[in-house]
């Protein structure tokens, strides 16, 4: 009975994780690929699928299923109740909210993001300010109907929504600890390095040159050339399925570092993708294990590794292959230099292009706000002022006036992708983490990535990680794959080995 | 009432149609992007989106919306009634066959098509025959079940999938002329073109130049690049959506005739779907109408303007502007030169790599044996015999023992598309009757076509075919654009024309 029950629902799963495959390669077509005449017919596409998979997943049958199969479940193998328990969570955040709030939501979220994408380069924060208003409010009322069917408070069950399990008492006793770090650190590191010489590259470097060296990186860290692509877009991003992943760059013939950066960081989220568990891709607990970890993986290919000084030994040669000319001083392909480019401090306005040290801060604002925005009731209206103050406390700067340089900047809180931010951090500490334990088991790794060899460790990484999907919560992998829940004293200490002030 | 289920039904067609949209990419990226270890999922991907549309279309509700809205249809539009007819035209297609038969013939076909792929390489009959057999005992199986719905003969009913409202009785007799004419003209072409004396290009002609060239001729005779690209797989088709039509062709560098005129004749169909009736797209009576006319766009654009002697002299510096090189004797790029470049004929044994002259009769072969194999229960073993004979009769070669050059050369009939050939030649002919008809709209129309503009000729085209949808029947389409249902008269005399004896 109760396995009739829990086999209908794989069969509505998957179908579901079929449609979000098309869905899921049309997005990426779309970034990449797709003529302009193409975007209206395409998101009218992508709008119907969405309402479909969503249909499926709300249908009362849907409901009646998972209670008669969570009644018995101890009948299931423990992937199976895993299985169940991610179905469950999935249709708990389909059906929390009202249809009206969920059409309401989309509507208001997709003005105010059409409306921010002029509005910022015009500084315009006069008329952006209602349209957010109208999106915070219905932000609340989704905080508040989500907390109740979640028993969650209001602005957790918006974090569940990213980071399964998280909550806001348990960051905020991390996040402290951060605050209380960082500010001070940060100028120490300043200080210290306003000594160093660093010899710039110095450009044109040809498109074709950066894309082959991309590939050559990607290859040797492990991607799965027969199960991906790189391709070009405007905001690089890791997409396709876990069996064809899709990651995407953009080139710049001045700045090569800020593209063969983002590679890496893709090619992070990308190896995640290709190593879920291949039995069990197409149901819930086949997938990535939210996005702290998923953005763990990134940061752990590309902060952890990329940027470390033993893979900028092995790299440099590589890179200067691929890369020199009769511009640049040769001095600038050593490993050390390439590292003091790759590591450079300084606090600024934009969290996206903002360095490891200071990106936590960027966060932290963000989530400081987010808190005050739906458990306070913080008016749109005073947002500004409290960002200058936070950006002041927090990086000493000021954004006064300067609406697109400050709370303008990101794009997440316009449709109320509130509850997002702190999965940033949250990944960049798991990252610290995981590869602190992976040092343990792999006591020659520095040695390993100063050759470029990378097997061992994506073993590891496949093992602990990877190949887990979402079988257990994240804390539960975390204490898998390190031994303990998240702690941050693994990130604060890879702070102080790299930037030593 | 009847308003209501008519409204109902426009939305139903809508979602086929997104999903349809969807699958198209998803099919298009599998040929021209997807790297080989995707095809697995997308193929489980593309199978569910499948059985999801016909299950939507095949609903016992869409039967009851059906005849309520068909009751009460004096009430709609003409375009509504139009498109009422193609929901229900598409709703029988879906619904004629068992189930059970469906599957059947979609495993045995699938089994037929992959073994295919191997035996005929290795011109292995034997094993061949028996899977073969089983795909053609269900296609029989399929013809009855679908003549009992729709009280056409079995053959009928199968040509009717592509060709809607064509029947046997009138193919035969249009058939007929053209085998009376072709094998005595064939053979006069032959004598005379044995005395012309023709400059062969000399390659390698590099992929980027042969790319560059077919995107500026594409542009030349109005392919719209807002709304499609034009990419590389191994077999060359016009996909994607009319929104965003995809085409492919592929790249040789000894012969560039092959992918230049393939390039003109996938645009040929682009510009078709293009040209569909923007406010009924997600409609069927906004799709294309029927194969016959969507090869008679391709074949418009391929045989009466590219390989005429007008276009030649327009192409003919573009051609060696990008092609020209030290090996290539400069006179090669005269007009007339390219002009007999492609228009050699030459029976053979390939119907892909047929000229304009022999490929009728390849056609009119495989129409004769599929008549045969449906009503006459042919067993599959005595196909070889009758190929030869036919292959004789009418081209006068032979392909006794020769079977991968014989009845082993095409994919159609290894999962069952019986019915389908018939609509190559129906194309060639349709193609000929509307460019005599646009001569007589547009006088000076070889003029233009000589100095490169095609403006007046498309915007004909447009009005007369493509912005038509589905909107009339095809013999409605034909008289409505050339004043006179299909006459074979009209190709006959073209054929007459361009390939004087």
């Amino acid at each position: 009975m109760s396995i009739t029950s829990y086999s209908q629902l794989e069969n509505l799963f998957n179908r579901i994780y079929q449609l979000q495959h098309l869905a899921s390669i049309a997005h990426w077509d779309m970034a990449a690929m797709m003529p302009s005449g193409g975007s209206q017919a395409r998101g009218e596409a992508l709008a119907e699928v969405s309402v479909m998979m969503n249909e499926l997943i709300s249908d009362a049958r849907t409901g009646d299923l998972l209670q008669s199969a969570r009644q018995d479940k101890l009948q299931l193998s423990d992937w199976q109740q895993a299985n169940l328990r991610e179905m469950h969570r999935l249709w708990l955040n389909a059906t929390s909210i009202s249809s009206e709030l969920v059409k309401a939501k989309a509507l208001a979220g997709s003005q105010c993001e059409h409306a921010w994408r002029t509005l910022r380069g015009d500084n315009n924060w006069q008329d952006f300010q209602p349209l957010l208003q109208s999106v915070i409010d219905l932000t609340i009322e989704e905080s508040q109907q989500r907390a109740d069917a979640s028993s969650l408070a209001p602005y957790d069950a918006l974090l569940n929504l990213y980071e399964p399990g998280q909550n806001s008492v348990a960051l905020d006793v991390i996040f402290a600890q951060l605050v209380e770090f960082l500010p001070v650190f940060i100028q120490q590191v300043v200080d210290r390095q306003a000594g160093d010489t660093i010899i710039q590259p110095v450009g044109p470097f040809p498109v074709e040159a950066q894309r082959e060296l991309g590939l050559t990186l990607m290859k040797k860290v492990g991607f799965n050339f027969k199960q991906g692509r790189l391709d070009v877009s405007h905001h690089p991003f890791c997409g396709g399925v876990a069996e064809d992943v899709r990651i995407t760059t953009r080139y710049s013939e001045d700045n090569f570092s800020e593209s063969l950066m983002g590679v890496l960081h893709e090619t992070g989220h990308a190896k995640y993708e290709q190593g879920l568990p291949v039995d069990w891709l197409n149901q819930p607990v086949g997938s990535a294990r939210g996005m702290g970890i998923h953005e763990s993986q990134s940061l752990f290919q590309e902060m952890q590794i990329a940027r470390s000084q033993p893979f900028l030994q092995f790299a440099a040669p590589i890179i200067q292959q691929f890369l020199d000319n009769e511009q640049t001083d040769s001095q600038c392909w050593s490993a050390d230099n390439l590292y003091q480019l790759n590591n450079r401090v300084k606090p600024d306005f934009i969290r996206v292009n903002a360095d490891e040290v200071t990106y936590p801060l960027h966060v932290i604002l963000r989530y400081d706000i987010e808190k005050l925005l739906i458990n306070e009731k913080l008016a749109v209206n005073d947002l500004p002022e409290i960002w200058d103050e936070k950006m002041q406390q927090y990086l000493g700067i000021s954004t006064a006036g300067n609406y697109k340089d400050g709370c303008m900047q990101d794009i997440h809180w316009t449709d109320g992708s509130l509850g997002y931010f702190p999965t940033y951090t949250l990944g960049a500490m798991n990252a610290a983490q995981l590869y602190h334990a992976a040092t343990h088991v792999i006591p020659d790794l520095k040695q390993q990535i100063a050759q470029g060899e990378f097997a061992a460790l994506n073993q590891w990484q496949k093992e602990k990680v990877w190949s887990q999907g979402s079988f257990y919560t994240i804390d539960e992998l975390m204490i898998y794959a390190t031994g303990e829940t998240l702690n941050p004293h693994y990130f604060l200490e890879h702070l102080k080995n790299r930037f030593k002030p």
